[in-house]
């Protein structure tokens, strides 16, 4: 692809490397701010630049935030005995969502994964360990909210095996069939999952 | 949607801002970009400022350039008797990928759009006019290179009697069955034009 501009064409170039935008649509968008005002880029741009530069992670849970610990661990509302275990900050916001959960949260910022160079020394799980396990912890029940991926069944058996002298509960979240969902296009695993995760009928 | 920080809210509305991209899309881009390294978000928020900033268009012909005249309209080895009259700059680089084509451009900005408050003026009709009239003009032929829409046609058949005076050749670009498409997957319109306009088979 020729570019009518060497300007163009960098900017394409830093787009395209954001994850699902490739060439065509970062010259699309390159394009859009070409024609919109020049305030719209500099939004945009400071915008992106302030949020980089300004984002925390809290101490407690790892999980965005705009000081040293987010406003879950804060609140005094939240139940401080139930941890909730995910991988990234965006689980924390999908669960939020929900409005059904009232513990607070651990972000491992990932799963162990050897292929891709990931081990437990990477992941926040030290931190995890010493939040549990120190002294006057409130912590009574660990969820572990991770993918159903050969990755997020290792970092939970790891879990599992590291926690297993502590005086917690371990839990997952149910696998099973989606609300609405149709048990014809379930696959097997997952029927078979949630077979034996029967709950009683209410 | 909750935003564990108002950073993060702040930069998914202004990403969301962009062409065909949501509120979820924008959110997973901006939680990319807080993974990877600060460097990264500089590098990107740079070349979108420095491209918005430093972007010209040429005076003879508008389509995007880093100086006064773009490249096109400086080369030597451009037939400068052919102006392929088109919408927007993203065209121009649309007919250069082709190889085929070895003329100047001139770029409208646009098609005329009562609907949305686009009449001549808001165009570079004016300047094409003065462009193709104007004393030791090379012009010699204009090919139009609208799109097919109601708007496109407006346009050209405005064109089309603002330079009926001129000694111009007219010329549109050929409408037909794509190549490697399928006749009975083709449109009427479309099956009607290119039996209408039917080259000679050599």
């Amino acid at each position: 692809m020729e570019y009518p501009s060497k300007l163009i064409e960098d900017a394409v170039t830093e787009v395209a490397k954001l994850p699902g935008i490739g060439k065509k649509t970062a010259l699309r968008l390159v394009l859009h701010l070409v024609k919109e005002h020049e305030g719209r880029t500099l939004a945009l741009t400071e915008s992106l630049s302030r949020m980089r530069q300004g984002i925390r992670f809290c101490k407690v849970c790892h999980n965005i935030a705009d000081n040293d610990t987010c406003m879950i661990c804060t609140s005094h509302r939240r139940d401080k005995s139930l941890i909730c275990v995910v991988e990234e900050s965006r689980d924390v916001m999908a669960i939020e969502n929900t409005g059904q959960y009232n513990g607070v949260y651990h972000v491992l910022g990932g799963v162990i994964s050897p292929i891709h160079g990931i081990g437990p020394g990477d992941l926040q799980i030290e931190s995890l360990l010493s939040r549990v396990s120190m002294q006057g912890t409130e912590a009574r029940e660990l969820i572990l909210a991770l993918s159903p991926t050969m990755e997020g069944d290792t970092t939970a058996f790891y879990l599992n095996k590291k926690l297993s002298g502590l005086p917690l509960k371990i839990t997952s979240i149910a696998r099973g069939i989606p609300v609405g969902g149709d048990l014809e296009f379930a696959d097997e695993i997952t029927l078979g999952r949630s077979i034996a995760g029967r709950t009683l009928f209410h």
